[in-house]
């Protein structure tokens, strides 16, 4: 097992995950890392780390799994920071909502993609940030999707998958290409829709009245759009050829859907939407 | 005080106003009516009306308030039905979720926009449907619209008014025209985007494995994708310009976010972001 983890960014992710492996006997030593003392000394407190280090060449050091979980444009220099400090044996891995991005951050930082390299992403969250929203129980009964690399040491992704499963996680592994495709489909671009009605109502000229009449299927559709925007930015940034292939793909659905209701066009609207629901109601079960 | 209400169409909207009445002491007998016997049968078991009648015409027959609770599609239809049947003193309202459909629909089957016709529409509901899934809470502390016209008689209004409040709602006017546009942005637009973003992905190579790896995310944001098809083919229809026109600026909004993905703007699309969950972060306080 792991004898002492390195989580770098302590917020609702990488909190969360030192929550859920507390409750164990088995627990490493957790030393938490970021730039922010007070964030950390916060951590402390509520009991989710052991101890912090704002240098992370001295918060690696004897670590056998580091967890990075930054936004995705702050790993390159994360990985660069560290890359002189980690332990022989030492297991890198992050949480980021894209994994193209960060085997090219590895890349650039280490100059090859290193074999210690496990890329994952816990596919859970809330609309909430900080240390102060994490819990144990956020993966639990989660997935958790990890994307070894050609180069990833099998050892290596069964430590990062042993980890994940302890904080009561599914496991699974697909390729970097087809998580950001399939990512792009059911979380980045609903962000982006989402994120984007919002600004869009926000600026018509009665948006008070328009938010105060708006109901539970709004509150519902807009939560998302609560998130935390350097998050969303650096993932749009790092998964943008994926995520404007699907923004063209709905694109081109909504300006059918339009023509169908600009026609009156019941028929295809009834069949749209019964086919949504049928697809919807499915994934509810 | 109301006698005797009769509510054409006893689904979630009808079932539920019915069953905040009950709780009162002061509840009027309530008769339900529409085709289908069976579901109005099931209605009674459950408590929810005291008796119904498949025949709109003895259904309304001493009814000081009448209530439509059918899709929009079937308004005149109902309208037509009812018209030689309404008590005197009778007054007459609707549940729909756009207004100028159901004013045209009663000037088309009175011949003229009738001074005791009240249109109305309670910002409430779930993604269910069915007198099953009604509940005597729906409306607490929820809006009610009621959109009088240039013809409407104020005491009718003044009736449907404490009808609402009686239920828990908050009421308030405004006009027809400005209704259907408020509730296509707040309302119709993101029922629209959610049908369709569920439907694009249905449509996918691998949907399975979309679906299979969506978060809480998706799930809230794409719940109302589960809502009744019939009644959203009809408000689409029936409010088609209004949404049509969201439609557009949306898209437009929509490109503006697509370009400075391609271009990697993170500037631009921090600051949307940012304004979008300010704006978001609001209406949720």
């Amino acid at each position: 097992m792991i004898e002492r983890l390195c989580i770098i960014g302590v917020g609702l992710i990488g909190g969360s995950l030192a929550r859920a492996l507390r409750r164990r006997a088995d627990c490493p030593e957790i030393v938490g890392a970021s730039r922010n003392a007070a964030h950390l000394q916060k951590a402390v407190e509520l009991g989710v780390i052991d101890r912090y280090e704002t240098d992370l060449a001295k918060a690696v050091a004897g670590a056998d799994l580091v967890m990075v979980c930054v936004p995705l444009g702050a790993m390159e220099k994360v990985f660069t920071r560290i890359k002189d400090h980690l332990a022989p044996d030492a297991v890198l891995t992050d949480a980021g909502s894209a994994k193209g991005c960060v085997v090219e951050a590895a890349r650039q930082a280490f100059g090859a993609v290193p074999s210690f390299l496990v890329p994952g992403h816990p596919i859970a969250g809330t609309e909430q940030s900080g240390v102060e929203a994490s819990f144990a129980e956020l993966y639990e009964g989660r997935r958790v999707i990890l994307t070894p690399t050609a180069q990833t040491d099998a050892a290596a992704t069964a430590r990062v998958r042993a980890l994940w499963e302890a904080a009561g996680a599914t496991v699974s592994e697909m390729s970097v290409e087809h998580h950001d495709t399939v990512l792009a489909a059911t979380s980045h671009l609903p962000h982006v829709l989402a994120f984007t009605l919002v600004h869009s109502l926000a600026r018509l000229g009665d948006h008070d009245e328009i938010f105060a009449y708006a109901a539970g299927g709004f509150r519902d559709f807009t939560r998302i759009a609560s998130s935390d925007p350097v998050m969303w930015r650096d993932i749009c940034l790092a998964n943008g050829e994926a995520i404007v292939a699907m923004l063209d793909r709905f694109g081109a659905d909504l300006e059918d859907m339009k023509s169908a209701i600009r026609a009156g066009d019941g028929e295809t609207l009834l069949a749209r939407f019964q086919a949504a629901k049928q697809a919807r109601d499915g994934f509810t079960e």
